[in-house]
């Protein structure tokens, strides 16, 4: 293939097109407009990036990623400590923080099962969730993906706690808030009947 | 609003989410995957981000972006020297490479006429085609983009030319490849009729 750019583009467009979601013109796109931006502005979005690896931590407690170890979470006094949400990522625990509806802890597996990716229970933080539970907790909410890799996390998980004599429930699957019942897929609708309230 | 993120997390997603295309979802998703990633692949991409602002430069001929000045294509001895294509921007010139089609020279004006941003003919490298005008250019292809503010720099920059009897021509506008008639929009349609040609 035929080069267009000088070296240090070029070398900028690959390195960007390895993040999620920038393809080669997205990055091409953002190289040009760092190229009209002041340098220092760049400085600091570099050093940001950079920043991120030397400060953020896992918590020691639930895998959140942290600047402060435990996390601000698991070191509020105001969490319900007897309630802890399992869920794949901190991403999602950032998601769950949004609604403002959980006042409990969490705990982040770091992924979910996937044999054929070679993730089992030793890959994800299983047995630090295990040790957790030993401690006064009443609740388990698992909150894994509704697909397969999450499913099949949430029934091993659920298994590996039925012994211990703890309350565990799943985040409830149903039709998304704004979306009408003809444009729900059929999947999420059967789900959406299976878990039908009264009121 | 309150906070999710620890402090590095929200910088680096506040950094990202100025970037074009890259809103505040994106910006978490790929801060989320640089924690994930060895910290010596944050830095490259961080280095490869600020090297484009120490290695980048204006070529003095076309003002196109280039690592060594002048640029590959005007210091070239393969390219047509008699034919220079107007554009707006650099990435325009890599656009027109791509193609293989045209082995001219270029000129990158910066931008486009845009009176109500206060870009004027100063504020584009308008005198520096001028004054390349005067070796022994035979056609300029006006390729600024097809908006108002592309056509009435394309005007602006014909008026000027004109007087120096050379060869003026610009881009054709049509309908697009691959795209249907009935999809085309109206002025593209008046546009590809005005421009018809004879086979």
């Amino acid at each position: 293939m035929e080069r267009y750019f000088s070296d240090s583009i070029q070398h900028a467009v690959d390195e960007l097109s390895k993040l999620p979601g920038i393809g080669k013109k997205s990055a091409q796109r953002i190289v040009f407009f760092l190229l009209k931006i002041p340098k220092p502005n760049v400085v600091e979005l570099a050093d940001s990036l950079v920043d991120i690896k030397d400060k953020s931590k896992f918590c020691s407690v639930c895998y959140n990623i942290t600047d402060t170890d435990p996390c601000p979470i698991c070191s509020s006094g105001r969490r319900d400590q007897s309630t802890i949400c399992v869920v794949e990522e901190a991403n999602d625990v950032i998601a769950l923080e949004k609604t403002g509806e959980y006042r409990g802890l969490f705990h982040v597996l770091g992924g979910a099962l996937s044999p054929l990716d070679g993730i089992g229970p030793d890959e994800l933080r299983v047995k630090e969730l295990m040790t957790r539970l030993k401690e006064d907790v009443q609740e388990v909410i698992i909150a894994t993906n509704p697909n397969t890799e999450g499913e099949a996390t949430a029934i091993y998980l659920a298994k590996l706690i039925q012994p211990l004599n703890i309350k565990i429930t799943r985040i409830a699957r149903g039709i998304p808030v704004g979306i009408d019942i003809e444009h729900a897929d059929e999947i999420t609708l059967s789900r959406a009947i299976e878990g039908r309230v009264t009121f």
